[in-house]
């Protein structure tokens, strides 16, 4: 079925609060087979949440509302879908019942606001069994509203809890199934992409995304109607032709990150990651140290952003950073080499370039950067040039490192 | 001014990808003095696209899209607003050149796709002047139409250079004066502040806005109608009020980040500044290597995320990491006063802790972090207890770390 989410809240169009809950739902839903075709989020504006509810039921089969179900004088999503709608405005006993309990226990508690919450629109079905949390099912013309609490984990329990067995149920006859995978890439350009899998596109059965993440892009396949979903012989056929077409540029599939993998193969291998960063600062050891266990392959690294600490910590020759500059492919392999057996690691992986804005030069501007790889006696070194701002070139930087690193570990 | 954000993409509709970029353009709105009413996501569906659109127009002084302006085919914005708005496409001169370049430059690129970047609706005015990134200006029926590319980085950088700079001079042209400030603080939560605060809440004129971003909470003051702007006597009391009420909690105005802020200090001072890094990964580092410059003031560091790179680059005794355990005041004492011994700075700022999700204990559990600060022979730690994933603790570590440099720096 396709359906549309509206999330309420003035915290949400202020950018106070990052609206997460919608993409959450929109998630769980696009698993269970329905299609979301647009996402909506209104402030505390009755009129606007009312005409959005009634275009969004005029072009879809179902809409999730959330938010703006609670006592406080900001929250008007009933008053907004009785007026909207011409419904009547009823006391649910069920509702006021557990009010009635809760003033009784709680003596501070205000009756008067509190009463607020009892007051739904006719005809609305509270999905939580006991009426502890907000929330209710209305049927009109055909089409089911949802409405849900704006708190994500009420709005995620009832989402899984009777919101997915509801629209089940309701679309008894019409079970899509989508099949969808993602693959993770880095060292192709999405263009480059694009042009590989573009006969995968003629097929309409197949829907192809692209997303790029600085140097990595992740490509979305997604099928739908297959009668044997992942073991469905186009799925198997597509996904035989994607993997090939990426080749070495494929780290990961699904939510696996290139520091997670580079983990993985490290772990295998049993050995021990060090880093040397000049230009990216730690970022190269900050992507690493966010994957959760990574002290079991990762052993630490310098941030050398002076010459002096260049030489200091890495016995790097100060004629070697006189003779070929700071950043130079000379000085990345000295920091790869000299990181591995100062810090006593069995791989080093080295940045030093110009992240800029200023720094820059004819011979080497602004996003130079110079990577150096030091494993099993062997030193390498790679040439980049990057574009964007100083954080871009640096993150750049980093996954580039990580993917050197990647590729170094599966060719030995 | 009051306006709408549509957000384009399969990814955001499906849950794939998690839409940070409209409640980042809401709040940099909210912050420049306009409202948001409403915020859109839609599929890459061109008439929905477009229905959205004419909306939105029909109700909000401006709309922001975001999205679907690539050259792959599923990047269908430029189409769907084409056909919604009955415009003409033309080839754009500046964008053609640049795909030339790049075609020349990039043998394998492939010009069939690329031209299609240059095909935009008639009256498009580019917004980079290099034309390298997507994104224009459409002016229709006395609204503007910003279109931004899907790319967090790249909607970010435009929405500060063009967007929010070309609906000043917009609202300006129609007079409606609004005077904001933004007061940043580390160290005292939100509803402290709020507390301290409420007393202006009472004035109708003034609206204040609470932001927390990790352990930092940003206030913003927007002051409607002002006659002297920031000169006005109102505005100069309630500024006044906020500083004395932040205290030294307040380190920065507007843009300023707590790492440029620190540089200026040190920089003021005449210091190094190196860090000695253990759960945080890097992350400090990272934090200050963000800003531009900061090689005049920060030397480097070192990420001893093993107690064996604790003792082999700091020279940390085994027996004070087998005595108090490597997260511990002692080891972060120690960290910082070896650092700046063995780093040859004037101050070194280090942290060490457990940011989980494994490795929590009862009496250390995920979250607990010791700070350590060596500066003019003295030393100093500080134990902190902080809650969220472990990419948060991360953060919160960077940020507090930062924040006691600053107030060691301003202390002495």
């Amino acid at each position: 079925m396709i359906g549309e989410i509206i999330a309420i809240g003035d915290e949400l169009t202020s950018g106070r609060i990052t609206n997460t809950t919608s993409g959450y739902a929109a998630r769980e839903l696009f698993f269970a087979g329905h299609e979301i075709q647009a996402m909506h989020t209104i402030g505390d504006a009755p009129e606007l949440i009312g005409s959005t509810l009634k275009t969004a039921l005029d072009r879809s089969d179902f809409v999730i509302v959330t938010g703006g179900l609670g006592a406080t004088t900001d929250d008007l999503t009933n008053e907004a879908v009785i007026s909207a709608l011409n419904l009547k405005t009823v006391v649910h006993p069920c509702v006021k019942a557990r009010i009635d309990v809760r003033l009784a226990q709680e003596q501070c508690s205000d009756g008067v606001s509190l009463a607020k919450l009892a007051l739904l629109p006719e005809g609305a079905e509270v999905l939580d069994d006991d009426c502890r949390m907000a929330g209710y099912l209305l049927r009109h013309n055909g089409k089911l509203i949802y409405f849900l609490p704006g708190i994500p984990p009420q709005m995620e329990t009832l989402l899984a809890a009777k919101v997915l067995p509801g629209l089940d149920a309701f679309s008894a006859a019409a079970n899509i199934p989508v099949c969808q995978q993602i693959y993770r890439t880095c060292g192709l350009q999405e263009i480059e992409i694009n042009r590989r899998l573009l006969a995968l596109e003629r097929n309409d059965a197949v829907q192809l995304g692209y997303y790029p993440v600085g140097c990595e892009v992740h490509i979305s396949l997604t099928l739908r109607n297959l009668k044997k979903g992942r073991t469905d012989p186009l799925f198997l056929e597509m996904d035989a032709f994607i993997r090939q077409s990426l080749g070495d540029a494929l780290f990961g599939i699904g939510n696996e990150t290139l520091a997670a993998i580079v983990g993985q193969l490290a772990q295998q291998r049993g050995i021990m990651l060090c880093t040397a960063e000049s230009c990216s600062g730690g970022l190269i050891a900050g992507t690493i140290t966010e994957t959760p266990g990574s002290s079991q392959w990762f052993g630490g690294g310098v941030i050398v952003y002076s010459n002096e600490l260049k030489h200091l910590l890495l016995n790097i020759d100060r004629s070697l950073l006189a003779d070929y500059g700071a950043v130079s492919a000379e000085t990345a392999r000295a920091m790869a080499t000299q990181a591995a057996l100062q810090l006593n690691c069995d791989l080093a992986v080295s940045a030093t370039g110009i992240a800029g804005p200023g720094g820059g030069s004819a011979e080497k501007p602004v996003g130079t950067v110079y990577l150096g790889l030091y494993y099993q006696n062997k030193v390498m070194d790679r040439l980049c040039h990057f574009t964007g701002s100083r954080r871009q070139i640096q993150e750049k930087t980093a996954q580039t490192a990580l993917d050197l690193v990647r590729r170094a570990l599966l060719e030995r």
